[in-house]
This record gives C-alpha cells, sequence and structure tokens, in this order.
C-alpha cells in the first residue's frame, strides 16, 4: 500500500544519500543470474532456497527417459533451469567485479539496492522477496575502509532516528582464542557454541564444548575469556597479553585497536562495542565482523557485514580484498514502526488538495494549480464534482494535510479558503500566503 | 556499470518527482505473480514469454508417469510451475486493486517503478529485463484526468530536456470510422492496415485492406480519412460532420476537444496531434489512447497509455475506469544518451577527494572530511598513501571534479590545496571558502 512504501521509500532515500555522502557509487545487477553463478556459494540450505527459472521454449529438450524415470529432482533441475534469482547482492557483486575487473578502477566503492529472493516459508518478519542494501570496498586493505562503514552505520541510524549499539569482534580474535587453548582445529565449534553465551549461559555452552571434543583444559582456559567484561581497551590489552604466542590473535587486536582509534578520531556518535561472542559469516570474513543492535526493540541484528579476503577468488579474480556492510531494510521499518520514528509523510504525498466545485470552478483551480505546482509543491484536485464530504474523506485517506477551497465567492475575491485537515481551521489566504503556508508543512 | 546507474536513476528520480507533484503515490507488487494471474492477459506470444518459476522442494509430485512420457510441455510447466515474474505493471496493480479494493479510496492514483521480465532473445533496445514507469487514476472517469496525464508527460520530458510531440487518438473515433464506412466488425483489420500508414504508403494499406475483405466502397469511403491533415481543429471538426451517424464517433471527437481545451487551460508546452493511425494496445484501451515520440532521435515511442474501461473485471471487480501512462526508462535512456543531455553527474557523485599523504596527514584529513560530509558534501579520502598519480587517477576515474591537497605545508597554515580537475587549476583555499566552492558544483 501507499503508506507503507513512501515509508520504505524514505529508508532506502536515507541510506542512499548516506552511502553517497561517503563516495558510494550505485550498481545493479540482473534478477536473474546462472545457476552456475549461484550454487553451492550459500551452502546446501542456500542451494534450497534458490528460486529457479525453467528454462524458455523446449524445457525437456536434454532430458532422457532415463532422468524421467528416476525422477532425480536435483539433476533434472538443473537440466531444465539455467538460470535462479538474486539470492544475495554479494555474490552478484564478486561476479561483477570479476567480470569487470578491466573497466573498473580499484579501490572500487559500490552501493547497491535491490531485492533478492529465497523460497523460504514466509512468516513474520522473514519474506520471500526483500530488499538488501549492501556497500562495499574492494581493492584496498586500509582499515580506515572499516572506520567509514562504521560511520556510515552512525549517520545512517541518526538520520532514521534509531538508536543503536554496533558490535565489532575480528576473525583473527577467534583465531587466537582457539589457538591459545590449543584447538585451532576446532574454530567453528568453538564459535557456534560462545554465539550462543547470551542465550543460553555459560554452563549450556562448556557442555556443548566438550560434546564437540574440547579437553577439560581447552574448556577451562576459554572461561576467562567468555567472562571477560570491561571496557574495550580493557578487553583488549587482556587479550593482547593473552596471545602472547599467537601471532593472528595479536594482529587481530591492533586491528580492532586502529579501527576504534580511527572512529575516535572521526567522532563517531554510536558505541562500538568489543564482543567476542559474535561470529556472523565465519567461513566468508577474514578480518573485521560488525553487527548492529537497536537499542529500543528486540529484533536481531538489522545491519552486518565484515572483511573478506578472497570474495572474487571463485570467480577467477584472486587477492582482492574486500569489506562491506549490508543494512536490513524490512527490518529497519519494523523498528521504525514500532518506537513510531517515522516523520509525516507530508513531504512525499500531495500537499494540498483542491476541491472540485464543478465546470467553472475548476477552469479557474486548474491555472492555481499550476503555479502551485511551479513552486514545488504536490498539489491535485479531485477529478470530479463529487460531494464535498466525500472530498474531504479523500484527502483524509491520503493523509493530505491542507485542502484548498475556491468556490464562486473565494474566486470572485481572488483568495482561497484552506483547511487545515489536522485541526480543521479554515481561513481565508491569498495564493502567495498559501504556497509560503505549503512550503513549510 | 556505476555512471549508467547514475544516469538511471536520474531519470527515475525525475519520473517520480513529478509524479508526487500530481498526487501520485507509489505501490509495489512482489516480482513473484501467480501464474494464473499472468497467463492469458498477454495473448499467446506474452504466455510464451512468461519466465516460470520451478516449484520449490519436490516439483514433480503432481506429474504422473503419463505426464513425463507425453512431455507436453503446456501441462508439464504448469504443473511444476505455480509462480511466474512480473511481465508488465499493469495486470498487476488490476489485480492489486481488485484485492485490496476494502482499503483503497477511489479515485486511487498510483505510480509504480519496477522491473518487469520477458523471455525474449535480447537484442539492441530490448532486454530481458527492464523498468517501466507506470502513472494510473482508476475510478474516475473524469478527463481531467487525460489532461494531467498529458501534462505529466510534458513536464517529465522538459525535466529530461528532450523534445516530444505528444499522438492523441480514441478507440472511439476509431470505432466511428469503422462504423461509417459501414464495416464496425472489422475495426480491428481497419486500424492494423491504417497503423502502417506511414511506413508503407496509402497503397500497401489499400490492398491490405481489399485482402481483408473490405468493400471497394467501403475503402473509398476511407480515403479521405486517411488523407485527414490540417490543425486538429480542422480535423475534429471534418471527422464531427462525417460521424452523423456515428454517436460513438462523435463521443470520440468530444472527448478529444475536451481533453485539448483542459491542455490548453494547463498551458501544455509541448505539441499535441490529433493522429488517426495510432491504434495502439487497441482490444485494451475504450477512450484516449496516448503515444509519445522523440523528435530528435527515431526510436519509437517512449511513453504511452491510454483509457481502459475494465480492467480490473478479470480480477472480479467490474465497472472500474481507469486511465494510465507508462514510461519506457530504457529508450528514453538511449535517447539522452544519443543527444547527450545528461547532465554532469557531480551531483550524485563524488564531490571532492581528499588525498592520501600519510599517517600523520590522514589524521588531519579526518577532521576535515567530517566537516565537509556535514555540509552536505559527497566526499571521500583515498584509503591508502598510494602514490599522487593514481589517486588523481582514481578521481578522474570517477569523474570527481575537485581533489583536496593537504600535506605538511598545508596542515601547517590551515589551508587546502583545492585542485579543479577538469582546468588542472590549482589554489589555496580555507576550509569555508572551499565548501563553498564545493556547494556551487
Amino acid at each position: 500500500m501507499p503508506a507503507d512504501a513512501i515509508k520504505r521509500s524514505y529508508i532506502f532515500d536515507a541510506i542512499k544519500n548516506v552511502f553517497q555522502k561517503f563516495g558510494y557509487q550505485p550498481i545493479e545487477t540482473p534478477a536473474l543470474e546462472n545457476l552456475s553463478t549461484l550454487l553451492g556459494k550459500y551452502g546446501e540450505e542456500g542451494d534450497r532456497l534458490l528460486f529457479r527459472i525453467l528454462n524458455s521454449g523446449d524445457f525437456f529438450s536434454d532430458v532422457s527417459e532415463k532422468d524421467l524415470f528416476e525422477r532425480n529432482l536435483n539433476s533434472l533441475s538443473l537440466k531444465i533451469c539455467e538460470k535462479g534469482l538474486r539470492y544475495d547482492l554479494t555474490v552478484p557483486f564478486a561476479r561483477f567485479v570479476a567480470q569487470h575487473r578491466g573497466e573498473i578502477s580499484f579501490p572500487f566503492k559500490r552501493y547497491q539496492i535491490q531485492p533478492v529472493w529465497r523460497a523460504d516459508r514466509p512468516q513474520q518478519g522473514r519474506y520471500r522477496e526483500f530488499y538488501q542494501c549492501d556497500a562495499d570496498v574492494v581493492g584496498s586493505n586500509s582499515l580506515l575502509n572499516e572506520a567509514e562503514l562504521l560511520q556510515i552505520i552512525a549517520e545512517v541510524f541518526k538520520t532514521l532516528n534509531i538508536r543503536v549499539v554496533i558490535k565489532l569482534n575480528n576473525r583473527k580474535i577467534l583465531s587466537g582464542i582457539a589457538d591459545i587453548i590449543g584447538h585451532s582445529d576446532k574454530i567453528t565449534d568453538i564459535t557456534v557454541a560462545i554465539d550462543k553465551l547470551e542465550k543460553t549461559g555459560i554452563e549450556k555452552v562448556n557442555e556443548e564444548l566438550r560434546s564437540k571434543g574440547l579437553t577439560v583444559e581447552a574448556i577451562r582456559a576459554l572461561q576467562p575469556v567468555m567472562e571477560l567484561s570491561g571496557s574495550n581497551d580493557e578487553k583488549l590489552n587482556y587479550l593482547y597479553d593473552l596471545f602472547a604466542n599467537s601471532q593472528t590473535g595479536r594482529e587481530g587486536v591492533t586491528e580492532i585497536r586502529t579501527i576504534l582509534s580511527y572512529a575516535e578520531l572521526l567522532n563517531i556518535s554510536v558505541p562500538i562495542e568489543l564482543d567476542l561472542t559474535l561470529a556472523r559469516g565465519l567461513n566468508y570474513y577474514t578480518g573485521a565482523i560488525i553487527e548492529v543492535k537497536a537499542l529500543d526493540v528486540q529484533i536481531g541484528s538489522i545491519c552486518g557485514g565484515g572483511r573478506y579476503d578472497n570474495l572474487t577468488g571463485i570467480f577467477g579474480l584472486p587477492d582482492v580484498s574486500g569489506v562491506g556492510i549490508s543494512f536490513g531494510a524490512d527490518r529497519i521499518f519494523d523498528v521504525m514502526s514500532r518506537t513510531d520514528v517515522f516523520p509525516t509523510v507530508a513531504k512525499q504525498t500531495t500537499q494540498v488538495l483542491f476541491v472540485n466545485f464543478g465546470k467553472t470552478e475548476e477552469r479557474h483551480v486548474l491555472t492555481l494549480l499550476s503555479k502551485v505546482r511551479e513552486a514545488g509543491i504536490n498539489a491535485e484536485i479531485f477529478p470530479d464534482s463529487a460531494k464535498l464530504k466525500k472530498q474531504l474523506a479523500y484527502a483524509n485517506s491520503k493523509y493530505i494535510p491542507y485542502v484548498a477551497m475556491t468556490g464562486e465567492n473565494e474566486i470572485s475575491q481572488s483568495i482561497i479558503c484552506l483547511r487545515n485537515m489536522a485541526t480543521g481551521e479554515q481561513k481565508n489566504v491569498t495564493l502567495d500566503e498559501m504556497i509560503k503556508i505549503l512550503e513549510l508543512c
């Protein structure tokens, strides 16, 4: 419905403007990608959730009698479908960078706001079609990029009037922890378990770690890390000492220190918190891991990202490091609805409706209308001379703040009777006075 | 690529702003519609060009052995695919209106800017995924709507700097012509033939009419209509007299007269031409037929539309009249590229790049950068302290108009050396002076 579409475009515009302010440029990729580009990039679950497009024409031409008999869905679907719908913006972006490597000058800062599709059972807060809003820089190792992305996050949520905390972690710190407790091989098990700390408590986490085969000593060594508290500096100092024998761990600490010192310099207005339990996209991120939570609504992460070191490798372009973030427009929409922080939609809808009193009055209104629109004001006339009550109801249904009435009387005096729809107050004004009032609304 | 994406979004924004100025509100519909909604709405060709989505899970569960062996593609595709991709914006809009009839207050003025998909062989100017930009009013018979749509067309192309002519016809005039020559039954054959008048000449048209079974008398009676010239008024007067025995024909003339008189009142700045050969969407439109041609590029229609009287009927909501137009964003893009009327992209890309001279200078630049962005200027710093030449090349590749250099020297004097990338001119300015220069660029 229009009211929702207007709110959504408000969110997109806010994000887009901040991306542009930081030098990110838009690209768009097609909704349809080759399945060979998409398959195997999102895990088994992802492959299952891909929407596949039936080939045009004789889609059965490659299918043998044997295929039909065996009803092997996997192999059949590959023979009758070549294309699939975009599942996220990251893989198409990697394909795009690899494909256009000759035309792109690096570092390449791009943003992309497009829908993605997942064949999931639709449920509260989960849709089959939803928008992602991504910004990534590829081709630069500088940690300044991470810091600027944090600033982008802060600016977007300040604009949208959402209070947030940014959680920060680093893949290298997680590796360091695994190193230190002597289980470099079990980094995934460890992080998956730690990730549940807040939800299930330390006892359950330890239980899970035992079940995954961690030694008693390792679990004991992990306790102070899980219980780590204090300021970011205190945590980082502790970890730096802890990682005396893990170069990777120390690198992670140094990276976070650098990012935080940039953040201080940039005067980022949002709290940034080192959170060791943060392990999103572990198979994917190689450096910083970023996640944003709303403070006033419990809804999970509303923005996330991190650094990845070899995204374009699978498409034949190795050694391109990148870092990016992705805003979840639908969850942001939910947060703003629940906290009621959407601004009045006036600017994006009609600001004034001219009542239609009949053919004669209509002619007069049309000339007024042109002048009002020339002044940059969104305005309309009710197309038929319906009953006044009906026309006012129409204005209300569209949240139009003002209604202009020019009957015989007003026309002869060159005035307009302007009704404020919120208060019901009416007053006679000139065209110029009306324009001034509308410019402020 | 970004340069194209920026230009495209310039076109979309221009169209969107005009739609909003006239009281149209946005809606969005899902990319995936039920095939039952789409099939049979676009003719046989359309059914063939629909992208179908393979059902999730066991897509073969409804398929019998018999189906498989017969390889009946039509029936098979219906059993393995329930959804299809949006083919245009009109049918989903009709479905939307019928579905939400209880929540919508009429007249309902909506615009919609979304991609559509067609399984066509891609070729010059024809894409498998392309954007449509539609505005429609449903639930009002007033011809004021038609006139305002003409004004929207004029304003959009004025904003985009494209010279156009609007061609106008009316389905009722075409019916009147068929009535008058005694072939009401052959209106489609007649209009299909007349449509080719400009391309093939009158002889070929007459030949086609003969082959379709029109009598010699009928073809003779048609000649003066096809040769009709003069001003709109002259043509309309001639037709009015001609339609002495066709009430429908006279209604068509009166409708066009009303629309043109509104257009005059609205001071529409684009030539509007009555064109009897215009027959687009004949099976569809019931009143006005509108088409827009660029004057400076031969590319076919870049916008079109008309009035339809029963669009939502197939979805169970009869007797809702509507009128709408659709802008072809891709052709508009082509016209603007060929006539070179895109404005400089400066406002939508980075306005100034700060050179990165190293860690010390970087700290200083970051504070400047925040202030510049706070002033609403799109700005960035090169993330690494690469060679100056490389950083300048980066600015050029992104069409960044200014580069700011602050080395040790400039920092100590609190100045910035600002380079105009177009002219190569460099001058020392203060931060405030720089912001003033950038605000104008």
